[in-house]
């Protein structure tokens, strides 16, 4: 099984800038430990970044075949990409929405995810955190047996 | 530490009525799988259901002081309950929202939660797994340690 | 075949408080007439009437496995309950919402029905006859001959 | 007592298109229930069905004087027409608002009604059966004794 | 110089029914009136009433040619006829439009014209003078001088 | 029977700026024209301009128990203006707005009169005639016989 | 004469919860203050608390005919209770809607009272004081001789 | 194959009034290209227009049995008739939407189509190259053969 | 400590016109008891009422350094005013928000205050009483001992 | 005559994903298909795929001077890119928006084109022959002789 | 070239309240800072404040003929006044709107200009330096040679 | 101190297309004009345009550090882009933006900003100068005195 792990614009930044509001860890040390427990889960992983929408999609493209699974943080496109939603629904896997912050409590305009709709759920809130529980959820998406047992 | 399961309106059905839509789980058996899960990770965890908002709220009144962290699925309450939000806030203590569901891809008032903006989190679309993902996101908070590590 | 026939909040005032606008039957009269209409059908029938949305949506759920259809007026509960849409849903049994009033020709707030979008259908404006239509329309659905000739 | 009903856009196409959700009875069927029933209630009816906004107001407008009660089912006028509205508030007798479907649990923009602001009440949802349910509640509306009895 | 006045629907009833909102003042005599001061103004007139929206954009459309301006009430017409509206805007000649009643103290919906757009003004809440008003100011827009004077 | 003419902002300017939109008319000129056909009609009148909201509803105070009606160009109040509202509503005379240009077929945001649900009714689009057509509507609406006999 | 003292959900959180935000007031002492000024003022008065909407009107229903008045904070039911708001509009005796904080200068979604349209009137944003300024106005409102002096 | 190309209100002036912006190609002249085009096409074609809503759907009912398809142009109607978008889902034919202009480059109010959800497709903005394209469009989709090749 | 109670637009005319709705004390009668009450409570009172929004934020402004505190009755200003709401919050002292009717159950556009969320509270509904109530609660708000006790 | 074919984010996934959505064909055979008919028309064509909004905009900017019409599938980005909007408005040649997918006929957030406005129309709901569609009508409109005679 | 510079309701409060938020400057300053850059500059200027809207417009009124370009800084007014929109539109003369505060960073209400619409631009954000940034500015648009070399 | 200087999608198009409208002034020229005036200002300047949001987020992230103020005229991303919104904010540098025309003034979807929120401020409608006001702004900020003494 193998999963790809998609952040989306300025995720880069991550534990450089402002790590009172975000955080120290960096986004190589998140890519690092979701390696490490894909690892014990027996899971291959693919990391990518971009701050370009059109690499987002270029690189889910590229990954239809070897792909079973997404995660998905699409930082700012998460409220307007229509786009980047059809490229998730045509990849034919499940695919899950992770978000550091806690968008239901921020500003109005981050509380809608156009991308949601195409996703079989969605984790916000937890830091880096978020992204090792999707990898643990997806893990039990995938598991040919796991959701017919405890989901 | 301990924490609290609290299970809204209609959930106490889980497992009893339209298993194709919504599996063969039933409640007891989350809540079976919750407390074990609780064992391992050396916490304490109280359940409970009303199809009552007031009892809800009720409940978390009376768990102050107890629990050191909350866990709600408020099913429908979600996108109504100001008085439960307020019952949240109140509690002093974090909080995540879990859904069965994943309420952003169905009926447009079934999107917004009026709960989510005091809680820290939210965890959509994974079936039981919500709540078990749930709980580890609480026990890392609860963690003295957890949430200056990894997230 | 047996019918629940629930009224929800302030419904037990019926005939006693303002006559003028709600008539002089009190809630007691419409159930003892549902009752004897009831039995002229053939029907077994059951009335109960909360102020409490939660004992209602209990009421139904200890009723799944017993009642064959629904007849609810939600009150107030109409233009909010969510909750008592999804227990209405998971009951299984068809339901018709009935209004004394014609909650389409007063205040903006009363004309959309959260609970209706399950029911099978919605009478509004006739009183206690609304209730009486209601269980006319009920006993054609239920009957197993009944769709098939006339609806 | 004389009753007028009146059929709006598209319904002489009941029974002939598409039975699977219509149904296979005919307008025709219909009004001959309707007649029958009326009789059986001591009642003179008079059915008339147009595709036309114009028509339906002129038939309006000529009955005046003649008819004691309206049944209505204005199809796809129901939602736009302010004309017919005013030609029913101007008839000066009581109108029923009848829908073969449950038109509050279909699109948004059919769950809206312009005319149910100037009738007595509103039935939806029980195919032929609305309009019958309508002629029983009209006839209770225009015996001198009904409203004081038991609505 | 040839005016045509439309009258749109139920204004026919007009002095027949509700005597206490609309007056005693038939149609028939608001026509006597408009002809006999259109007389004195030196100005050809001819009125139509109808309660379909085609009639009276077939009634636009034959006589342009004829006419030199309109004036119009287009009853309940007035909050969603676009078809109407471009009948008007087609005409080529200057259009009022003009209300028995003041349209912008009523119902919300009322408030709004879609036909007000393409007229050169509109006259409303002066019962039958709203008529005779429109005739006095069309009088003044059609005279070759009058706009250059006093308007 | 005394009437009381009240120009809102800027309508001191009339005829000075602009006068391919508004025309060569001063409000002057039409205050003259006003006063010439209020002596015709047997009336007394007063008109009043100012910039200030406050200075015109002054002015409708001073002028209560003197006036019998009032005929209001709002200017850029009529969209915002609560206050003058109320003091319209306030004086107890029939009031008439009237405009210039045809507000309903200007920007959005001056479609909609805060002020014209507390007159009898309003005139717009005719220019300076848009006073003159007021002044008749009100004489009629003061003529004790004027109502009862053609409105 | 009587007064009915309601209080909503979480109220009984008062002054045992984030003291910083709502003082160290417990409700209970609130209760007491109010039983004191009402033996001031000649009132009999009872107070009630619950966290359960239904539980609120239950206890407005039971003091019908003991209660000449009302005064209630809904808490979170403010924005969402029609069911409460049609209990009060029943119990046929004056309300007076209190909240501790401004309401008016919160959350966007707290701005709202589905209740206060029923009410006399509304107090917000005094703390404690809410509640006695309520019980001052209620004292003048329920003498028969103190709204035809002051108010 | 048989088509029936439907022209709404205000159609029958096309290339009579304003050619500068509807050019001065006349609704006859578009039809017979219409039947021109048809012919090498091998299919028959019978084109109607009216200014009547109701006409339009009687015709839409009358040619159902015998077209295969419709060409829709239903002018002002394209915005507010409901019923008219029943009548061509009642018809089981493929239905194209075409408009000489590029409705969506208009006013707000003409952006949306109430109709063009029941239709294949849309086409707008063209002129009268709109009716050619959707004839071909059409042609496509009736051939057998047609969808499964290039469409 | 001194307090100033400013008066809006058309507050003038209180017990002079409409009494059958506002009462018949007037603005002067109001005056002298806020007068009388405050010299029990040792407190000194400027009352001002203008009709020009300029005026009372004039007032405002000279009162700086002289008020201790604010009663503000708005009237019209209430809903529209961004400037007064700007000086009252520019004033630096606590103010309180008075109405005479309860705001919240009138109009639509009544409900909204655009002043309220700059001051302490709001009261309204109580007729005169409202400025007697805001009275005790500003002098509650200003005692140096008052806050930390009751409220 | 030169025409440039943009086809947005996710288009080159045709007929390789979801056939029984999308059918077979895939984009390079739209592309031969449309290089083939130009060819017959005399046009000279150039195709051009891309997911990212810059680069169709680059694209359009570096064809500027040589393409004489666009023929554009915005795909996802239909709904939101006002840049490519900007980018075609600036092109200064026609522009024609074509969907595969009847997009009025999808979700609400799809009905709404931002790029339609500054294109001289647009086609949707033909599949690939909305492409070979909008060929045809750009040919007629760069025609010197087209639009003159039949548009 | 004559400058006049408008300063709205409570700016006259500059640098005297809420230095923390406003900074030191006053008024004053900034007025002998523009008049010494205008004399740098070859203009001449005046400036004015008021609390009125009434007068603000007044003064616009009185200064044309005398100026050349307004700079105006509307307040509170910014958000609702269409009098002082149009007072500004009727000068006939380059305006330039500024804010101390970028407005578009403030509350909701705030973000949004009526005033904008008719002024060449807008500066907000940049304090006392709004103004002067906005000289600089009107000086460019004023220089005959200005518009046609840098801008 | 040193400058970023971006210009988003289609300003690499200035002074070449549309010249009526945008001038003659081309990119190239403004940044010569940019840089010759931070030459005098003492301050580096970097000046970089992208149609890709991508490569302006980018080169935001790569200036870090470098860049101590950013000017931005993010042309049809200001309306969408939280991307680019929230990489300003990451910056964690003074930011301005600026636009060519007079966004407030143009269509509905141009008057709002999703930038700006984040931005020190706005100019808008100068033309070129729109740049050179903000660079003087910029300078200003940056100084180390500047922001003490007149802002």
């Amino acid at each position: 099984m193998r999963i790809l792990v998609l952040h989306g614009p300025n995720l880069n930044l991550l534990g450089k800038r402002e790590p009172e509001i975000y955080g120290k860890t960096t986004l190589d040390e998140i890519n690092s430990e979701l390696i490490r427990r894909a690892l014990n889960l027996g899971l291959e992983i693919q990391c990518f970044q971009s701050n370009h929408e059109g690499s987002l999609i270029d690189e889910i493209h590229n990954r239809i075949g070897w792909t079973d699974g997404i995660i998905i943080n699409p930082g700012g496109l998460t409220h307007t990409s229509v786009a980047l939603r059809d490229a998730i629904a045509g990849s034919g896997v499940p695919a899950i929405e992770a978000h550091l912050s806690n968008i239901h409590a921020r500003e109005e305009f981050r509380k809608k995810s156009v991308i949601a709709g195409v996703c079989v759920g969605q984790i916000a809130g937890f830091g880096a955190n978020s992204y090792y529980l999707a990898l643990d959820a997806l893990d039990r998406i995938l598991d040919p047996q796991g959701r017919s047992t405890t989901i």
